[in-house]
């Protein structure tokens, strides 16, 4: 696996790798939803998959065997998880959520189209679930309280909608190892769906005078 | 929205649009792989994404405005919900799964790739969640009793690593118009998540012979 990874890109390294690979996700973001709403024809469809077949044989030149996994730098702050299937920047499955952090509320708004859906016209229940479980995540990390996922419960109030979406979320109170942390995602007429999370602080952060240990 | 479309597509018309717009989901697929994996550098980018964006000129010529939706056909069992985020075989985003409904149990064996990373190497917790959702909704209707998600809780046994996984789903119990359906999630070492929901019987479906209303 890819791992916690410590290198030391400058700034400037880290501006020119997302000045390279972020418009590859954002062409490819364009395709998927394309891939699903074209109505073009099989001799059009057949022009458009040779020139992504040319397209893959470029960028399979040279790959990492691993995915991307978390990167840190030495010389500055906050990890890179581009891969990430909710923020990363160079992952096109991510719609991505740019999240921001103040006053103990993380915060986003997005926008979701039709590689989303579940019912006819909605966004899948599961992918309400798979953007507030990164909500909640970060919400818990912002307050220096990293967690995986202990458990996760969502609650539907109303089918989410396609389309200019917002999520919220806190940490609500703290047990332990425990972190609680609550949101909801809502669309123009109001909350959609509820959600909490447990999430447990991992090994190494309990301890902070300890050395650190990464199991 | 898209919403439920009945059409008079025959089994032919049916295999033609799966040939035609299946491959060009593959190819989009392994280009969302390799977005976050590949190491060329950014000329060889530039070029792939000039690559992508004359594909997406080619497949921009006619888009239908709406998602995909779920399309019944008046002459073939089933709906083609080619769209959904899970199981969508247009949907690059969708992995996607193939579900199998035999003796009361839903099951799909699976490959998971970099684009469903969370914590480094392993299933982000909320794609566990997403195809959980998917899973558990599907064992309720293929038991007749369709539904939307009320209510969704994962609880996550251990990390569930990226690679070869299985999910498995069933309905527990009934209560009026709710379905308790639970399920899991698992690696080559056992159950990493496990997952229950109740899924609430649509208006339309609760009287047989009442005339079908879609509210």
């Amino acid at each position: 696996m890819g791992g916690y990874q410590v290198d030391e890109a400058t700034a400037e390294e880290i501006e020119a790798e997302r000045a390279t690979y972020g418009p590859l996700a954002e062409a490819l973001r364009r395709l998927n939803d394309l891939s699903i709403r074209t109505l073009v024809g099989a001799e059009q469809v057949a022009e458009a998959t040779a020139l992504l077949e040319q397209a893959a044989a470029v960028l399979s030149a040279e790959v990492d065997p691993e995915p991307y996994g978390v990167r840190f730098s030495k010389l500055v702050g906050g990890g890179r998880n581009w891969g990430n299937s909710v923020v990363g920047v160079r992952n096109p499955v991510a719609p991505p959520l740019t999240i921001t952090h103040q006053g103990g509320v993380s915060s986003s708004d997005f926008e979701l189209g039709a590689q989303y859906e579940g019912p006819p016209g909605f966004v899948h229940g599961g992918v309400t679930a798979l953007l507030l479980d990164q909500m909640l995540g970060e919400a818990a990390a912002a307050t220096g309280r990293p967690g995986m996922t202990g458990t996760l419960t969502i609650r539907y109030r109303k089918p989410t909608p396609l389309g200019r979406l917002s999520a919220e979320a806190r940490v609500d109170r703290v047990e332990g190892i425990k972190t609680y942390a609550v949101g909801h995602i809502a669309g123009p007429d109001g909350v959609c769906a509820e959600a909490e999370g447990v999430f447990i602080l991992p090994r190494w952060a309990r301890d902070k005078d300890a050395p650190r240990r990464f199991e």
